[in-house]
């Protein structure tokens, strides 16, 4: 499986902090050590950093933990691989460009027999679930609303209708931005906080680092960190619930949906299946 | 104006000895330093590393040139900036996906007055002119060859029948590559040569470097390099025609074809309409 980072900002801000203590999950503190990516959003475009060397090992990773990269809205991910090579082509996020905006897309969890139709308008180019799953969403998008862009509600709507059927195939929890604003979808695993003006001092789980956001920022500063696990001791992260979306803009969540996924509703009532499905695993 | 770096090998090869030369054109000994890029491709799918700081300065521009991230196929830009902000989403190269694969564009000039109507299947994220013929391009080619994905011998047959249309329009130089091959287009600047065995040593222009390539290459090795200007001074480098564009494959030319430009034979027969526009301005 996966672990996710995402962040989503009011001001332009560097994620260098937080990703200090995530990519320590590449090999030192966890074994999410097949590959590592990045990517920051600069108002529509995006710099995407991929490489399938560990996030503890690969040169790139270091630059992005030392070079710090302002931006609103960024995904990160480090792989630890359970379906597709490692390689180039099946690392995550994967980007698209849709309405004039690029799409970043990254993905914890397996899917089973997921294989939808797709029109063609966006297509895989490596052979994960978690890129083919990101097609489908993309393609359906662009089914219902076309070439018009449509409201970031009117996106979240639809995301909130497609993502439980998805899940149905197994575990989707996945952080999407277009750069406006990052949406997040949890099924097992996934966990969010705020930070916000008075800022506290903050201590990493992984690694011996403590900042003090308050001597660092200003009142403007507000930032939404999500992960798939807690990366702070001494803050309150909140957990998603399974089904839970969180649209988050400007650094807060704006708007929250509970989704109903049958399977996990026919598991609740059968535990035996969840024995015998292979999609929590985790 | 820009200028263009492109390669095609035989096998995987680095680029840091040619982007070590090229990058000193980003402040040192020429003045393209308002942001630079580089893609890398590994299959089908791709690296792209852009920053809006020159290629001299920029620290990912340092990671390249220490970092041989071996490729293909690959596309590298410096910007003199002369239409549109210098931001992430006007940096080159650009990229899209078709047909399952990473597209990857740069261009080297001016195109004046070319707003060409497109699909919506591709839209400019920023606001530059290359940007737009990237998108028409692949848009021509969807309109063409639809979701089934065509020879690169049809692709090319149809890029050389549009390229010169967008030519009427300024000065069109560009690299293009799907990860399979390379195609190179030039109206006004742009040469190339083949390294292949028996290497020879080469002696950087920009720069008091040489490798000699007989000591690092294998017999199998063949590489071929595009650029605006040659890289070096004891190599013969093969100026493109006005009007020529050159499918490289497996490091060698595999497919030339000369495209007739109406605009370059007005201007070879009244010079003083080369004057009076601005495409040619170099």
């Amino acid at each position: 499986m996966c672990q996710l980072l995402g962040m989503n900002c009011a001001t332009p801000t560097d994620i260098t902090f937080s990703f200090r203590g995530f990519s320590q999950r590449a090999g030192i503190t966890s074994d999410h050590s097949d590959g590592f990516g990045i990517a920051f959003f600069e108002d529509k475009a995006c710099r995407l950093f991929v490489d399938n060397q560990s996030a503890v090992e690969s040169p790139i990773a270091e630059l992005i933990r030392n070079y710090p990269i302002k931006s609103r809205n960024v995904i990160a991910h480090i792989r630890k691989a359970t379906q597709g090579k490692i390689n180039l082509e099946n690392s995550h996020p994967f980007s698209r460009e849709l309405w004039g905006r690029q799409w970043i897309f990254a993905h914890n969890g397996d899917l089973h027999d997921f294989h939808p139709r797709l029109s063609g308008r966006f297509t895989p180019v490596g052979n994960t679930d978690s890129e083919r799953a990101f097609c489908y969403l993309l393609d359906q998008l662009v089914n219902h609303f076309g070439y018009d862009e449509p409201s970031l509600t009117q996106i979240f709507d639809l995301l909130a209708e497609i993502s439980p059927k998805i899940a149905e195939h197994g575990t989707f929890n996945f952080c999407l931005s277009n750069g406006q604003a990052l949406f997040s979808y949890a099924v097992t695993k996934l966990h969010w906080l705020v930070r916000a003006y008075p800022f506290q001092p903050a201590q990493l789980i992984d690694l011996d680092v403590e900042v003090d956001f308050s001597q660092v920022t200003t009142a403007e500063d507000c930032v939404a960190v999500i992960t798939t696990e807690p990366l702070t001791q001494n803050e309150t992260w909140t957990a998603f619930q399974p089904g839970e979306m969180i649209l988050f803009q400007h650094g807060r969540p704006i708007k929250t949906q509970m989704t109903h996924i049958a399977r996990l509703e026919r598991e609740r009532l059968n535990p035996e299946l969840r024995r015998i499905t292979k999609a929590d695993q985790y």
